[in-house]
């Protein structure tokens, strides 16, 4: 198991794994160290992008390939469904973080870690539109967590998987001093967001959790 | 089953109908009348988009996961791999697709169905990376063909279904007039990219196909 430190498709996997008990052997790979662009790493992961497994001969790059191929080799227990209500339910959930929260959180991201301040004084539209469209996304998850425990039903699934780093990742970014200018008014998630802060000490609770944690968030 | 001429994302789910042969009541809306944003269609899809399904009393919307409800409930042919390892391989090139090929696309399709012409002329750093993007991902695509006769192995799987109304798509832009001064070379696909032409012929070649195709691209 290829990952980077507090990537969210690469959390996610660990996430998983740790959720099925699955063994592993960690290759934590530092990105500032170009380690991602290595010939021997571009051979498991042609993109060089993380997460990526090697899995003996098998090789698969893309954290929800990953998860799905996962979920087929270690089926209990089962992430993305047992019927066929379930299984839409959840890519449901994962398709709606794919194409709304996460692009938008990748757009403010960029802007707090790389620290513009032009971005950041939220003078750039398309940083704006980023803000609104999170508060939208997380209002969604909010709403969903009024009428079941996780975000695709009454049991853990791939969806909450998925989503909950890039939860973790919006609140740290709110949390950055640089991002202040940008008003984020994510933290504190319990305050803003109660549903979900309650949901997500339900995934923090999971065993082999503190080991999916990126450990240079705990660093600073 | 609710769909929009021209949509990618529809065209997946009608293609996947299509291959299963299952039996549905086709419901075309027209956007230009706004009748995705009618308070009955937002029961079915609450962000009135398409496509989205009605199956007795169960909904959903997102293509993605209507393509997973359907293969979990209408197996054969299965479409999403029958070992963990075609299942990864398929997920990936969904997901490469999804992250990598269709924003690329979405960036030039705007520029070219709105008929912007700062975009048009190239002038746009988004679009002009958008192009680049796009000859990028149609290259691994071809190169992936020359070891095999679709996306994700030697038979049909839903990596097909969801790349194909792209290719289709990004041709389409390519022949528009006004596309002109983009230089979007696509087209004629069987000279850029032939790999991809001839296995874009062997899907054309699915029985069903026809019903498929945008009803308002015959026209014009």
């Amino acid at each position: 198991m290829y990952w980077a430190s507090g990537s969210p498709p690469a959390w996610r996997v660990l996430l998983l794994l740790a959720v099925k008990g699955v063994p592993y052997t960690s290759k934590l790979l530092q990105l500032s160290r170009e380690e991602h662009t290595a010939p021997a790493y571009l051979e498991v992961s042609p993109r060089g992008k993380v997460p990526a497994i090697r899995d003996g001969a098998f090789c698969l790059h893309e954290s929800l390939a990953i998860m799905a191929y996962l979920d087929r080799k270690h089926p209990s227990p089962p992430l993305f469904g047992e019927s066929a209500e379930e299984a839409g339910a959840i890519a449901r959930v994962i398709a709606e973080h794919e194409n709304y929260l996460y692009p938008a959180l990748g757009q403010i991201a960029r802007a707090v870690f790389s620290g513009d301040p032009t971005a950041l004084a939220g003078e750039e539209p398309a940083v704006r539109a980023a803000v609104a469209m999170l508060h939208e996304e997380l209002a969604r998850l909010e709403a969903s967590l009024a009428l079941r425990d996780y975000l695709a039903g009454p049991r853990l699934s791939a969806a909450d998987l998925t989503v909950y780093p890039s939860i973790q990742l919006a609140v740290r970014a709110a949390t950055r001093p640089a991002a202040a200018p940008l008003d984020l008014a994510v933290t504190p998630l319990a305050a803003r967001y109660p549903k979900l802060a309650a949901w997500g000490a339900r995934i923090e609770a999971l065993p082999g959790y503190d080991a999916t944690y990126p450990p240079h968030w705990r660093a600073a």
